[in-house]
């Protein structure tokens, strides 16, 4: 393994060609070594295209996501190796969404001409870490099969993931009136995750603190829940990347139905109830980028769904709401009293609202 | 078909949910409706991920493309109806360079907020115009299947395209020593409309300027030849995007081999001729964009392939040097007397030099 850049070496200094095999040496680090072909005949980084042959019997999956510098993130609050992690998690996430397995990722970078090959070693590393994480948590086998690199005003990366599919899977048109609504762990961890980090506040001494920041800069996808639960039964999800309010709507939306959340019933993280009290509940409402997925079924289907991620070891689903007939994509909340409340929109609108922060 | 908007809308103005109704009308009119499922219960559009079942017994082939502006396009000189053709070609062409057929298509973009939508249709109207194309020479069924779509400062897109494989297929890495490297179409047209470009001509009265300024508008995909090239045998290809001294390097790179070119066998369109005399062979040579194919075989294989092309209504392939022993990557230039050229490099470098124009 070689040794990291001690320099301050720019993508510059070394040129595309210097730096397509810098890239690929660090990608190589996640566990196959993309420059050669594999043992299947696949190829990875290297040809025109990528090349793999499917699994018999599986369907193929792609999801693609870009992140734009002063958008998404910022390169002034966001750490390089963090950046590379989420880009990639969220991505993984939509995969898991569909309840399939995702196998190989594709990086298309804008970068500036000065950008630090530290920096972007980082950036790989970060990526790195989540595959690896993966790995140990069954999902193994994802590795980075190509992508492009350009020179750019700002910095973008623009991610493609590529899973298969045994199976039904996940859909979010699948939701029938009646439909329990459900979701994997908790939700507003990533929003207080980031109100802290808006407040300055970053501390790794206080637990909660260093909870919630854990949870906005490396969200965790759902790769083993969206298998299992497809596995058990469940037709209808998606990845909570917008928040509940707006996701829930959009999926109600796509099945032709309405929903009604209760807020008491929105499982929050300690440590967000703790730190924030009661608006803990809003934040896990409207707050985005906690990725765990949401699910509608039956209340037999979602029993059953919910047993069978305990006996993988997993968290048990929490019950929110429902579908019913009404109009497409309407959600009302319900409060602890059982009264509907005011909500305006919390869903994410990249044209009208200036997202801060990442 | 929804008439095309005559009013000065932007994306801002009709929010995320607006935008995401009016591309995918936009893009149903190419031939599929993305936002239903198909007859085979493939998902476009409207879910977390893209879906599809792989053909039985084909394997499957990923490109992925960054063009972003200033760097790779300039809006003041470039329509946005040529943008999307020739964004999408380019990626396209990369499924051809593989011998493989491309199926779908996934366009992330990244768009100020003041973009006006005309513009945007017309980026998917080139989009649609290049499907249609293929069409209409034998390749259908091409589609946009998904992407993404961003608020960002400078307009990016970040093209990739799917496609299915069946048989060998071509790779860089399967060139021998003795082999023929040939080309199909002519070279340097690309070159040629850019400079008349930025020498401020593009009366399309003058048949040659419109027919070079084509060449580097709307490029074609060789898709046709490509699928016809592998089933001929052919198993060493690659496209030529960055210039035929730059790309023959790569590809004996590759293949662990040198190049040596004929430079007065690099053809050349005969309106590159007339226009610029002598130096044509030059910007055929160091030009980049013509998208044609650069395959190498030995000689019985080039032959029965050109023939090939010959009986399918497709223009033959030129001989244009070859692949032997030496210095892995090193390619020769060979002036018309034989002598060897002083060529310093003129493959496209990302990091260290800017690409001017588009």
């Amino acid at each position: 393994m070689p040794d990291p850049p001690t320099d301050d070496a720019t993508i510059e200094s070394v040129g595309e060609f210097g730096l397509i095999d810098r890239l690929a040496r660090i990608v190589g680090r996640t566990g196959v070594d993309p420059l050669q072909p594999t043992r299947t005949g696949d190829i990875n980084i290297g040809d025109d295209a990528a090349l793999w042959t499917p699994t018999p019997g599986a369907r193929e999956v792609l999801t693609t996501d870009a992140l734009i510098e002063d958008v998404h993130f910022r390169l002034s609050t966001t750490s390089w190796r963090d950046l590379g992690w989420k880009a990639l998690a969220e991505n993984v996430s939509d995969i898991a969404a569909m309840g399939a397995r995702p196998t190989r990722a594709f990086v298309t970078l804008g970068l500036r001409r000065t950008t630090r090959l530290a920096d972007l070693e980082d950036l790989y590393g970060g990526m790195a870490d989540l595959i690896r994480a993966l790995g140990e948590c069954g999902c193994d086998g994802v590795h980075i099969a190509g992508g492009d690199t350009v020179s750019a005003a700002v910095t973008m990366l623009s991610i493609t993931v590529v899973g298969e599919l045994r199976g039904q899977g996940l859909r979010r048109s699948a939701g029938q009136a009646g439909d329990l609504l459900a979701v994997t762990g908790t939700l507003g961890g990533s929003a207080g995750g980031l109100a802290l980090l808006e407040a300055g506040q970053s501390s790794t001494d206080d637990l909660d603190v260093a909870d919630l920041v854990r949870c906005h800069r490396r969200p965790w996808p759902r790769v083993a829940e969206g298998l299992a639960l497809a596995e058990a039964g469940v037709q209808c999800g998606m990845d909570l990347s917008d928040g509940l309010l707006g996701d829930s709507g959009k999926l109600a939306y796509a099945s032709g139905l309405s929903a009604t959340l209760l807020l008491d019933q929105i499982p929050v993280p300690a440590a967000l109830g703790r730190r924030f009290g009661q608006p803990a509940q809003l934040m896990a409402l409207a707050g985005g980028e906690d990725y765990e997925l949401l699910v509608a079924g039956p209340p037999a289907t979602i029993e059953a769904a919910s047993f069978a991620l305990g006996e993988r070891g997993l968290a048990p689903l929490a019950v929110v709401g429902r579908l019913e007939d009404g109009p497409s994509g309407a959600v009302t909340v319900l409060d602890a009293d059982g009264r509907p409340m005011d909500v305006s929109s919390g869903s994410w609108d990249h044209f009208r609202q200036a997202r801060e922060g990442a």
